[in-house]
């Protein structure tokens, strides 16, 4: 209701739209890499070009958000749901590389899994922040964020089956150092989702 | 004085004591957890009930915070505190879940040594939030927090002790893998304690 | 114009100045020491003396910060600002005790290479930093920013060179284990200027 006044404000939820897009395309786009399961330079300048075009829109949003006095919500909760927006990006971005870096080639189940997670976590992250737009949909938001919380739990376990097999069955410290880390950082992006969904109802109950 | 009028607020200060309680159980589980060099995975279901009860808290002064137009100090310092002393939670039951998981299961004396400070730590943290119940206990509150701040300083010589001694006498790279991240999670909840004894800090010297 | 007024507020700009200045301080005996290749305790000794000072601004600013009712830019900048320069010169003092702890004695040409970037980017930090005592600095300031995500992007690079060499080079998985560490922390310091850079356009755009 207070949005209709302010056509600027509608700016910046269009904003949040196109950045979430981005984040969507990054999990779609890790989902099917590491199912055909190999990563190549190539791999990388297309996530790469994802990452330049999420950057771009960050910045658009802290640029309106430094210019603009009346915000549809909080200042701070703007800064923050932009912040981890970009962070998912980053990390699956991070992720990507290092597989290339360290040479991980052959396809790894526990990884093909987590990516399915990642991938339906922030598919529903994407719908809360676009329901922003109607506070009718409250109800149903506050559905998604129990999803999101639902799906961070399942990555714990999973990141914990995974180091457990990891441990139990790899001998090469070498490479127990890399795939820990791997498995880590993916259960990091449903930990950012999880903050994602808390700022998402955080910003709806202030509003209701 | 300030909070007479609002009896309100005097809510989320029971709602913290409620909160660093369930911190302090999870330290003193800890520590008589290690000292008695045992975890199962009936160690970790007694610990997973002390995080669900923490969470429940947390979410409690979480909808109090976006329901309640007057807070007794600042929303932003109510939402770090509860974040913070939720995340000492969690990283209790972090660790030992790593316990678990990679099967280690002989006594190790360094983290015996770390479980105590960690439950000196958090016993005083819990003394410096319930604390901001008077304001006239400032100078005790400031005593506390630099109580904190000293322990976290033993803990940073702790575990500079311990990775030293591990890379010195162990040589299998799989158990220094495990021990190193072992070591370094027991001192970050000392590094929480110390951003926990500092938010405090900061809403006293506010209302003072 | 508004700070001629405000004499205080002059004060918190006097003690980033101070602050920013012990940020240089750690950059430059970082590269004056793993360009001299040696690390000892008596290096770790003279670390500390400057951490020491720094830590020292560091609470003043916020003692000042909850003193003062106005403040020359947001409360939130300002407590950002101070707590990320201090992280700058506590995540040196870490690579530096990690150097002494893994008994890390012989010269890495990677690190000496990070070292350099560091301090270009700490130097451009404290060129951001003390410009916003003069708004009229406004284009010099952005683009001084802008040097510091562009050193931020090397950092990024330099650290994936450094790990695709390690894990290519070295088959003692212990000393993968410390090279790896002391790699990510040193570009974790190049993050973290970027986040400085980062609240200091926030700050400038606001006021202008």
């Amino acid at each position: 209701m207070f949005l209709k006044f302010f056509p600027r404000e509608i700016n910046i939820l269009d904003l949040f739209k196109k950045q979430v897009g981005f984040a969507v395309d990054a999990a779609q786009f890790f989902k099917k890499t590491v199912s055909e399961g190999t990563v190549s330079t190539e791999t990388l300048n297309k996530m790469r070009e994802i990452e330049h075009q999420g950057d771009e829109v960050a910045h658009e949003i802290f640029d309106q958000l430094n210019l603009t006095f009346i915000t549809p919500f909080d200042r701070e909760d703007i800064h923050t749901l932009c912040e981890e927006l970009d962070n998912i990006v980053d990390m699956v971005d991070t992720i990507l590389s290092r597989l290339v870096i360290y040479k991980l080639t052959k396809v790894d189940e526990e990884l093909v899994e987590f990516a399915n997670v990642i991938e339906e976590s922030v598919t529903a992250v994407a719908s809360a922040v676009n329901g922003l737009r109607n506070m009718k949909n409250a109800k149903n938001i506050l559905d998604i964020c129990r999803e999101v919380n639902r799906l961070e739990n399942v990555g714990d376990s999973m990141r914990d089956k995974a180091l457990g097999d990891l441990f139990e069955k790899e001998k090469d410290p070498i490479v127990v150092i890399k795939w820990k880390e791997i498995y880590q950082d993916a259960e990091t992006i449903l930990d950012i989702c999880e903050d994602v969904a808390h700022v998402v109802k955080n910003i709806m109950l202030k509003q209701s």
